[in-house]
């Protein structure tokens, strides 16, 4: 008698090429786990639109990866996470990791004095998740957002360092220390904020005059997967496979390495 | 026996809520007509989209005015004229004009040394539409191009002046005219961006020593749309309503009116 072992993908999805900066982490965490992406590209940026059609779209992506009989599903875009996580959860036949409450996690370790600034988009900002995840665990933690719309076309451009990008992450860090002072931990509540991250670092210290520790949800989210798998005995050697799956192609030979982190492969144009 | 005249609208379509300045030219030259609106919210940004996904949701956009029994159509966005105009055309039962001829014309007629730069989005500037246009009409001049990423955000943020609008123009501008350091004349090739033509005139003429003339399409289209109404006889006095349909609503109060140029009525929310 032959054992037949079939091997079934982590998928992972997010509004553009973004959330490679999670399947980055994933790899790192699991570099024998096979992994399918899917970004959204031509209907990105999610983060301006509203939660309807948020959700629309966030169900469309993981019906796609659900076709392609992964065993879990990450939604990296925090922006799907923060407005259409329910829907998502309620419609999956496997477990959902969002974004969110990862990012939550994350921030209450670090946070000294539990005073959380929370940047992202004008979506997420406004399901006002960050808010519910992190009082559910702390709640007498405060947390102060603000969306600040120009950090995804400007990590994009490629423009992540240098006197626009200071003066940008200096007057939205000005705007969410104007909230609260006293914050001592910023998260990055964006697939894309981490490019921005040495900027956005400098100028919360330098407006604050202390330093700021900065989170992001990717380590914590790869951390998630890791305990979801082992947990249902679900982890696997599939050789370390990556299928990316896009909705449109433009400048991704150009902006994927950045968020990957490593020289780029190839993909697959789909219709969702 | 009893007449019945049948009023039928101006339809003009743009990815998102920019086009409205074209309504806001249409309406100053042709204050009787009645307008159809419809920007395509859920799906904007289509400059960063290839052009196979802007020719796709356009056709969407167009079939949906057709159905409101227009009689004339205005591709108010540069990407989708400079991308699916041939195919908005061959799928027409009424005359289409686009963004792209209407601001070629503009140029030609404003340029002294016939040296001619278009900024636009990636989509528009890659479609070479406005050489094209401007070469079939002078094919002795000179045109170059530059996608500007960061303009329509920078728009839509409301950051139209200021240290960081200034800079960003200054960029992108410093980069068109390394192309070609002799423009007179600057074409804005996006909806967006004649909200921050006072920092790009401002940019332009600082970095080339000069005055260089800015023109864009919208009041061009306008006076194509009157040639095309007066030379069909199909002007019509329909009271100068204004139907607005978006398929998102989101920061739409808030955007509406700075490119309407005057307070906002009303919209329907639309699935296309």
């Amino acid at each position: 008698m032959v054992s037949v072992q079939i091997r079934r993908p982590i998928g992972i999805f997010d509004s553009g090429v973004g959330g490679l900066t999670v399947v980055r982490a994933v790899r790192a965490a699991l570099p024998e786990e096979d992994i399918v992406y899917l970004g959204d590209t031509a209907r990105v940026p999610y983060g301006s639109k509203s939660p309807r059609t948020v959700e629309r779209y966030s169900l469309a992506c993981q019906r796609f990866l659900l076709d392609h009989d992964i065993k879990l599903l990450l939604v990296a875009c925090n922006t799907a996470s923060a407005n259409a996580l329910p829907a998502l959860a309620g419609a999956s036949s496997v477990p959902v990791i969002g974004a969110v409450e990862p990012g939550a996690e994350s921030a209450l370790r670090v946070s000294r004095r539990q005073r959380i600034g929370v940047i992202g988009t004008l979506a997420t900002v406004r399901s006002r998740a960050y808010e519910s995840a992190i009082a559910a665990r702390a709640p007498s933690a405060r947390v102060v957002a603000l969306a600040c719309p120009l950090l995804v076309p400007l990590a994009e451009e490629g423009w992540t360092d240098g006197q626009i990008a200071g003066l940008v992450a200096r007057r939205y860090l000005a705007e969410l220390l104007a909230l609260d002072r006293d914050i001592d931990t910023l998260v990055l509540g964006c697939t894309h904020y981490p490019l921005l991250a040495g900027e956005l670092t400098e100028a919360a210290a330098e407006l604050a005059g202390r330093p700021i520790a900065v989170v992001d949800s990717a380590s914590a989210m790869a951390e998630a997967a890791v305990r979801a798998l082992t947990g249902a005995s679900a982890l696997e050697d599939g050789g370390g496979k990556l299928g990316v799956f896009v909705t449109d192609a433009t400048r991704l030979d150009e902006l994927a390495p950045r968020f990957l982190g490593q020289p780029w492969t190839s993909f697959q144009l789909v219709d969702l």
